[in-house]
Parts: structure tokens; sequence; C-alpha cells
């Protein structure tokens, strides 16, 4: 089975397990917007990466499925709960879950929700909980710190590129290289093994993210999902941005900050900037990051040492990662 | 050594371990509201149960320290969250966290809080977690669709007693019993010992929150916490106000319907609903409420058989909740 059919096979899987396992407790008003959100849909990138690990590494995919179903609903709770913060009012194309209803649903939906990923990651194997439960509530809270860094930067004007990358790691890539080693972990893999699963997925991660703030600028409008500029409409401040601000010179800065706080013209001001940020050599330095960060996912690919399937299905991931157009 | 004695060295113990483990991560703005929350006090009620259950069937009370915090912790999230949706600009006297700061910070370090909850409980034994795991996320989900409720009540004009009483059950009891059971768990009690804890905590919640409607409306100003007449001057849909409504006459139902939404003078209000609660019966019922539940809480705790020590122990639990001023 080539990898990409494999993960199909997955995500049909996980989409199965996780719409079946849609509780309804004696509050119906509670659960109605898990299941919306839960069936908007997504790419299941996260559970399908827990599940693709533990194959990698020779173990019973059907022991993961728990796991995986747990970081899906975790990540679609911190999603639920992002989106009241950020005032965002589509997700995936369709109403935010506090635009449908309003924020207290979403709050309190988001909670259960989260409480519900534990209830998942619960029936693993209970020889791997303690492991488990360590990683995925690190995990967890290194989210939130990202998401508090993310909220705080918004209000400041001293965001380092450092500050900035270590943020996405938190808020992205955590959970993807959190993905892999429970993959593994479930699989029996030795500690070691799982160190250099998770260096993968972080390494992965920071690629992935890094493509999104690209794609978010230079994304094709007809495979990216979003609006292309989103980013620059509210002046959100990106590796693009910040690298930007800091490679401009004194007149590229005087056209920059022109635009900062100022859409009155969206269009107008998404191509000034986006010429900006080519002008100033921010977006080749950007692809140079995301090189980097892919090479290094590669090399920690080589220390895994997969063979056959299991490394087919890694390097898809890998360039799954690096190829992505939406 | 007296109940009394035993549960004051419980909660100093519990609040040295509680401040203790605040933890410190990257984004400081994230912790530092939990800390807040956290130091603001409390009777401590729940986590005491935890220890004191354990203790009253010979367990080792060290063993059941972080499940005690785990519960702690969860219902002060629960507050912390609660108080958003409830606009709440008052914490036990203080500014609530989303007054100090904003919604967002108090949506995203309660959300922090609920993952350091199953920080304390993953450090419990790993033979006792499966248990634990269920019962908690279980309590933990009834607790939502309890406060899911309480939202959707205020927007009803059909609420039942009953489907009050299912609310209140929800909302505050099952973590009581909760407590309680996990104590017992950890003890190494009998599934059947465990349960009939758990019904002595039930009973015992119910009790407890009867009580709090009782101590809103007719509390004395001196010992109760919150203004007098709280419940009144919202409109608050509670065991008094949905049994006066039910026993009015006509007379005293258009009374009663002309202060519904209308707080111009509050004083006089909060006199004259009272004084309704009292001509429909309804304190009356309220007590008869009350005293049905400690008596069921006796009787469960009959059936524990409980002795020496622990007797007393749980005596004075449902003494506490019985007699309970503030």
């Amino acid at each position: 089975m080539t990898p990409e059919v494999l993960l199909r096979q997955y995500k049909e899987q996980i989409e199965a397990a996780l719409l079946q396992d849609a509780h309804k407790g004696q509050a119906a008003g509670l659960y109605e917007p898990i299941e919306y959100l839960l069936r908007l849909g997504g790419k299941r990138l996260r559970p399908a990466m827990v599940l693709a690990a533990c194959a990698a590494v020779k173990g019973e995919v059907e022991k993961a499925m728990p796991a995986a179903l747990a970081v899906e609903v975790f990540h679609n709770f911190s999603l639920m709960h992002d989106d009241i913060m950020d005032e965002a009012p589509l997700r995936r194309g369709q109403q935010t879950v506090h635009e449908k209803w309003d924020s207290n649903t979403a709050i309190l939906s988001g909670d259960a929700m989260l409480v519900q990923a534990y209830q998942h990651l619960a029936k693993c194997e209970s020889k791997h909980l303690p492991q488990l439960l360590e990683l995925f509530n690190a995990t967890a809270l290194e989210v939130c710190e990202g998401q508090q860094l993310d909220m705080e930067f918004e209000q400041r004007s001293d965001v380092t590129i450092d500050a900035y990358l270590e943020m996405i790691r938190l808020k992205t890539s955590v959970l993807l290289a959190c993905s892999i080693q429970i993959g593994m972990l479930i699989a029996g893999a030795s500690e070691e093994q799982q160190k250099r699963g998770y260096q993968f997925g972080l390494e992965a991660g920071l690629a992935f993210q890094l493509q999104d703030d690209y794609l978010d600028a230079f994304g094709d409008p007809e495979h990216f999902g979003k609006q292309i500029g989103g980013d620059i409409l509210c002046d959100k401040k990106t590796f693009l941005y910040l690298t930007c601000m800091a490679k401009a010179n004194p007149s590229q800065l005087v056209q920059l900050d022109a635009w900062i706080g100022n859409s009155s013209d969206p269009a107008t001001k998404v191509a000034e900037v986006k010429g900006l940020f080519i002008a100033t050599g921010a977006k080749e330095e950007l692809r140079e990051q995301m090189q980097f960060h892919y090479e290094k996912a590669l090399e920690a690919l080589d220390v895994l040492e997969l063979e056959g399937e299991g490394r087919a299905l890694f390097n898809y991931l890998a360039e799954l990662v690096h190829m992505r157009q939406a």
C-alpha cells in the first residue's frame, strides 16, 4: 500500500471513530457544538501521524487509535477556544462555534472537549497511561503557552524572530511531535527512538507552520483554503513581517509602517506589503528557514533508521509538509 | 485528634502543596492568574474530603494528596470559566480573573488549569490510574453538563423543581461524591464501599447546595460571604423561586411577577420576595428538602459501617454541611 493510500485509510478510520464516539449526555446543547466542529473536517494530520508512527515501528495500529482520537479532539478543543480569543468568524469556511452559538457555549463545549480528549486517552492500554499522560499533559500546557505568547505578541512591538519561532514551536510543533512520540510509545519503541521521532515531528512541525506563513502571503488562492493575505491585513507579526522589519532599509520601513493599522484598501495593501516582503529578502529568508527545518526533519528521520514501509511513510509525511499548497 | 483539627490540618497541607506546585512555564502571563485564583482561598472542602475519605477507610493519606490537588484545581478551573459565563465581578470578595485581566486570559489560564488538574491526578499510583481517570473524566463532563443546564435555565420559563435538582446534582454534588470515592479508591476500599461513599457525597452535596440557596436568601449577613439576596436580585431560578412559583396563589403570583426583571429598589425587592418565599411555604419546603438529603446522607453513612475516627470524621462532614452558615 502506498503511503498516500494508507494515510487516506487512516483518515477515514479516524473520522468514523471520532463521530461514532460523539457522546450524548444529558445536556444536548453541550455536545452539539462539539459534533459540529468535528464534522467540519480537516486534514486529520495529527491523529494520522499517531497511527503512522505506530505502524512505522511495527506496532499494532488499532492500539494507537484511542490516543489518535485524543490528539485530534484536543486539537479541535484548542481551535474552538482560540477562535473565541482571536474573534475568528470562520473555521474551515464555516461559522465558528462562538459565532453560530455564542462565546459561553464555545467556552463550555470546549472544556467538555478537553475532558473528552482525556476520555479517549484513558482507553489506551493501562501500562502506557503514566507515560502517555506525562507527555500529553506537558504538550497540552505548551500549546496553551504558545497561544498565550501569540496573544501577548499582538500587544508588543519588540517581538524577535527567535521569540516568534519559539511561539510557533509551542503553539503548533509540539503537538505534531507529541503525536509521533505517542504512536511510537504505544508500539513499544525504545525511549531513544521515541525521542528521535519527537525531534522529527518538531522539525516537520516548524516547517509546516512556516509554510503556513508562506502560503498565507504567497499561496495559490485556488489551493489555499483561506483568504490570501489574511495575516497581512491584520498586521500579524509573522516570520515574514518580522524579517521584513529587521531587513528593511529606511525607505522600506516607512512604506511598511504606513500600512500598519491601515486596511482602507485591502487589495493594494496585500500587494504592496507582499512587494516589500520580496524586496527586503524576507520571502527568500522564509524559504531558507523552511528548507532548514525540512532538512533537520530529514536528518532526524535518518537516525530513526526506519525500514521499508515505515521509512516510506515518514518520507511521505516530510514531503507532505514540504510540498503542501494548502 | 478531633475531626475539626484533622480537617484544619488537611486544609493547611493542601494549601501548601497547591501553591508549591504553582508551575511557572515560559509564559508567566498564563500562570499568574492561576496562582491568583488559588491564593484567594476557600474552604478546600473537596480535597479535604478526598483525604478524609482515604483516612476513614484506613488508607495512607499522603497517597491521596495528588488526587486531592487534582480535585481542587479542577474545581477552581470551573470557577474561573463559570465566572466568565456568569459575568461575575467578584469571587471570594476579590476581582474575578476576567475582571482583573480579561476574558481571553481567563479562558486560556482556565484551560491550563484543567490540564494541571490532570497533571496532579497522573501522579497517583499507576495501578489506580485507569479507574481514577474514568471516574474523574465522567465527573468532569457532568460538571460541564450542570453548568450548561444552569445557563439554559436562565432562558427558560418551564424549569421544573426536578430539573433544578438534577442541575445542582450535576453542577455541585457529583464532584463532592467523586472526591469521597477517589479517597476510598486510593485507600483500596472495595467497589461496594466506594459506591456507598459516592452516595454519601452525593446526598451531602445536594444538602450543601440547597443550603447555599437557603443562605443566599435567609443567611446571616455576618457569616455569609456574599451579598444576601443575590439570587433574588438576579431573578435566579433557585429551589426557593421555583417552589414559590409552584405554590403561590393567584395574588402571590402577581406580586412575584411584578418583581421579576425589576431591581429598581433592591432592598425592598429582597425583603418582599423573601416574604413571599415564607408566605407560600417555599422556605419551609426547602428546609424539608435539606433535611431529607441530610438524612439520606446519614443513611448512606450507616451502610458505610465506618468505625472509630473514620466514623467521627464522616459524621463531622455531614454536620458541616447541615449546620453551615457560610
